[in-house]
């Protein structure tokens, strides 16, 4: 350490030292995999344009139409073959909903220009609790959008390549564990990096759509060759309203991932709103003409909801006429872009979770960053539950589905009721006046009564879709989210509810100086006379006159050495035999101190001196009893007890003594 | 605690108090499942008489006559059915082997009346290396008896209840778990318990084996109805010397157990070694009769060695027409011989065990008595490794017999071999001298020479079949035992030089009288200002008034705070400011401790004195940092440090201060 900067402190007379650390963080497994540590003066500070907003922020939205099709397709094959013809309808309303949906964003775009997701609009305008539901929704459904989109790319892998069925699982877990230690790196959103195979996949599909288009409009389309079989267990059944509204259900999942934009517009290039309100139209626009498209195709030719073959696989070799390369870009590009959807939640899940921490909502150690400057706790949080549900559910995007959506949904719901509630507040206030809140500025504008009916129309809708989807889901699996939200709520709660306690009990307002320590009474247990000991001794003598040695005997014969060992070594300090009748060590020297305690006088701390003797090589623990640590753990809930150890090290001598010799 | 016997020694002015701790020792589940603590007082010196004797003590061996033929026939059917008829010569040869092995362990009794294990007889007469070697042998055969008994235990069970096959390792483990309870408990060795059982085996065997006998003798016997399937999987092969050496071996394991009286003599009545070579000796006449029966009329009835139903149920229904109740009985008492037969595993392990690290050859850990005074460590270590081994043998013994009884033979090899030798030397002495050994005295005797003979030509006997077994069954699994061995015996020695050199290196010999601690150097980390700092705060005064604070910085606003507070309450204290461009804690705090090291003067103690918080509830140490413990780990290598929590609990007030008002 080499600059200090002395800054006494005119005001008092405490001398306030300020100086730079200057350690470089060593090297080791960790560094090599993501990378060398960076200091914090090293936070990026660039912003993108929108087109390469469009392919960091659509990845996720895009990637939907990966798998929302088939999802629609899968629900309508249980009536049948016949049944698949209304799926295309159904996506008509899906994107219907879609068009609200962008609308009301768009407003929430412009309205919080520093960033304004689902949980920063609930608390400024909703309130604690329903922040917290859109926190707990989120989360959820970061989680699950890793889970689903790794899931859905291996299947799109697995679909090109048959034999890699089997080692699906294997493979999602292994990517959501690259994307980890990628994310742990420091991937940064703002990269050309994302820009290429976003791109890419929205040209392979545009290109699979536009020419299937083309050939049907020829004639020449046809219907797959070689479909995969029906999975259907029972006989079919009739098309009813459930299974419609199950299949809408299932179809909105190509909504996810829409709010995106919205909590990333500081990274983009001013005018920032503007840019990212642009973008977020031309992403809805792109999304649904694929999503209509390859519903549409899908019907022409005849494909069949699969887990062994994806829609988009057999759309691609339907259209292309074979797996020629045509076949595989298409294939590649999905896959691609569904890994880089999981990656959106690796942005979105550490950075609202250290949000919802720094709030008190979570445990604080998330807000901490990490060597490479991200919140790499929630990272490798993120990875482990995804990777979890991944193996639970055997990497099955349709088992994994009826969990998604609802969370989503959730959060769009409360995010466009807090944005309509904000309108109602603008819309009252005095012209001229502001109100600053914790993530926006209020200022009254005009056509508010317009704006709120917007976000209040969205979320009505986005309300009754996520009803829907938790009534035709239910069964499903939809339960576990309807009964997981309420308890990761009340979770937040209970450990907001402890933070403010802890502080409140720590707090020195309204506390008097504390009486200072008169007097120190020490303790030494000893379970032998050896160096250590002596070294300890020596010790607790520096700290106290008053120091006694305690030895508890479980066997006679060693209680004798160690007091004839005492009276050389033990410098007339008196020495305590305590007879353990039922060979327990920590009880009778517990009982003591607890004695000790009682006669204690005010302003009196009792001391306990450990002798610790710490082995070479960690595995000689396994040889020695580890008495100070018990000892400590015992003595951790005891008022007035501190505990040191005094370590005494083989290679070197005690503490205080010969070492400085040596340096 | 009340009585106090002051005993100030007169010589010194050393105050020495002692007295018995009066505690009782605390209700737990434990105390439940194993029964109430008993004092160090109440050891048992019970002694018993040569009927109890060979109960207690012959469990073991007889019930290797329940899978000693079954093993002999296993190998032989890999020739077909025609050549389990050699299995009854096979069986002569280790009746043969017997009676040699009792006559050498007959003197052992005599010349080790206060119990010669194989261990104790390699130590006093061969050296510490085979003394290490017997002990690793006996270790890993009381494993293997536990795991073997046990599994041949559930197997008769099996045989009785086919529809408990699937379950045997659950049943197995299950009965391991029940038996380490028991002798948790304090099982007494020495008690009627086990008269009863015993017997009513013996009585069972001997029922068995006479009424087939007579059966046979009458024509009236026949064979086995609805014999188990023959599972062999290849094509039967000729009847070669290494087919019958590996029959013979695996018969061999007849011979387990018979050196068990030799280890607990002391548990006899007087006169000690006569009454417990007599047991001995009727030992080994009843193991021989049942061995012999048994083989004889399984080749008459043509039983088929199976996993499925043991040889003992063909023969047992055989002889008995049919399930009725005298087989069931029979297949009871073999059942309850083979589990008592573990539980003779766990009076030996941890009794040797503790013996191995009393002379510094494993933890000393395993000394330690437990509540009921049993070494309860050793007995768990067994139960633990025996249940992994069945686990991983899925309880089957004809896979766990190729590992059992290399040791048993190892082990009567060393024990026999070092019984000649203490021939020798007693041969060698003069007449009316003696030589105190650690676990014998030697006095001239004549016909040393025949005694010397008669346990040499048993080391060599044993030594072959140890050979024969290797080399036979070396590929079926004694490789594992082969390799294991030597194995064992490095870590014991290298256990061994650690103590060693510990205690060379903790001695007080030619060690002066330590350098007092002149002065304290108190540094105290804080991450704030809070009520707990104040409470550390204080107590680092009493301890000196050289105290500095450190706050290691990782964000500047929190730094800024910390300063401002400090000046409030930091009692003119010094406080240094690291800034962490790195956002790491530890590292520039271990940096400015190193510098102050460096800095030190001679005699300077450096405590490092961290405020540490204890919240109420054990998980809510999730939502704090462990600063404390993460410090504490990182400098326990670090000489002439010593750190000091000082706890603060929610509940109470600070040390020393207000906690004493209430109390």
């Amino acid at each position: 350490m080499t600059s200090t900067a002395d800054s006494a402190n005119p005001e008092s007379t405490t001398t306030v030292l300020r100086r730079t650390a200057e350690y470089r963080p060593r090297r080791s497994l960790s560094t090599w995999l993501i990378g060398r540590p960076l200091p914090t003066a090293d936070a990026p500070h660039q912003t993108i344009g929108k087109a390469v907003g469009l392919a960091v922020f659509a990845s996720d939205a895009l990637s939907s139409t990966a798998y929302a099709s088939q999802e629609i397709l899968g629900v309508l094959i249980a009536a049948g073959t016949v049944a698949l013809g209304i799926a295309f309808p159904i996506s008509l309303a899906i994107v219907g909903l879609l068009v609200i949906v962008t609308l009301s964003y768009e407003q929430t775009i412009h309205a919080y220009p520093g960033g304004g997701g689902a949980y920063i609009v609930a608390r400024d305008n909703l309130g604690e609790l329903p922040a917290q539901i859109a926190g707990a929704a989120l989360l959820t459904d970061y989680i699950l959008t890793v889970a689903v989109s790794i899931s859905s790319g291996v299947a799109q892998l697995s679909s090109a390549y048959p034999s890699l069925f089997p080692y699906r699982v294997h493979l999602a877990v292994g990517l959501v564990f690259v994307i980890m230690i990628g994310n742990l790196r420091g991937v940064k959103e703002s990269g050309a990096a994302f820009a290429i195979p976003s791109y890419f996949f929205v040209v392979m599909m545009i290109l699979t759509v536009v020419v299937g288009l083309v050939r049907f409009l020829l004639g020449s389309l046809g219907t797959v060759v070689d479909p995969p079989a029906i999975e259907i267990g029972h006989a079919f059944q009739a098309v009813t309203t459930f299974l419609v509204l199950h299949a809408f259900a299932n179809g909105t999942t190509a909504l996810t991932g829409v709010e995106a934009i919205s909590n990333g517009i500081p990274a983009f290039k001013e005018p920032r709103s503007r840019n990212a309100g642009i973008t977020l139209i031309w992403m809805a626009a792109i999304l649904a003409c694929l999503f209509l498209g390859i519903t549409f195709l899908a019907g022409q030719i005849r494909a069949i909801p699969s887990e062994q073959e994806t829609i988009v696989s057999q759309l691609a070799r339907t259209v292309f006429a074979g797996r020629g390369p045509l076949y595989l870009a298409t294939i590649a590009g999905t896959t691609i872009i569904l890994v880089m959807a999981a990656n959106t939640s690796f942005a979105g899940f550490p950075r609202l979770s250290a949000l919802q921490a720094g709030d008190g909502f979570l445990p604080r150690q998330l807000t901490y960053r990490g060597s490479r400057l991200v919140y790499s706790r929630g990272i490798v949080v993120l990875a482990l539950i995804a990777s979890a549900l991944i193996v639970l559910f055997r990497a099955r995007v349709t088992a994994l589905i009826p969990l998604y959506a609802i969370g989503v949904f959730l959060s769009f719901t409360l995010a466009q009721a807090g944005m309509a509630r904000r309108w109602w507040k603008i819309g009252h206030l005095a012209e001229g006046k502001e109100v600053k809140e914790r993530g926006s500025t209020l200022r009254y504008g005009r056509g508010w009564q317009r704006k709120m009916l917007i976000n209040g129309f969205g979320a009505v809708c986005t309300l009754l879709v996520m009803l829907v989807f938790a009534v035709t889901k239910f069964r499903d699996g939809a339960w576990i989210v309807v009964f997981l939200t309420p308890a990761l709520v009340f979770v937040f709660f209970r450990i907001h509810y402890h933070y403010r306690e802890v502080a409140a009990r720590l707090s020195l307002e309204h506390y008097g100086p504390p009486p200072r320590t008169a007097r120190q009474r020490v303790i030494m247990p000893i379970s032998g006379v050896h160096r250590g000991t002596v070294a300890a001794l020596r010790y607790a003598r520096s700290l106290s006159d008053d120091v006694t040695a305690v030895h508890v005997s479980l066997d006679p014969a060693e209680a004798e050495k160690v007091q004839q060992k005492w009276q050389m070594w033990g410098e007339g300090i008196r020495l305590v035999i305590l007879d353990s009748p039922f060979r327990l060590w920590i009880e009778p020297l517990l009982g003591f101190i607890e004695e000790l305690l009682e006669q204690r006088q005010p302003n009196e701390t009792l001391t306990i001196v450990v002798p610790q003797f710490v082995p070479r090589r960690w595995w000689h623990n396994l040889l020695h009893t580890q008495a100070a640590l018990l000892l400590r753990l015992a003595l951790l809930f005891r008022p007035s007890v501190v505990v040191t150890d005094v370590p005494y090290q083989l290679e070197d001598a005690e503490p205080g003594g010969r070492g400085a010799r040596s340096g």
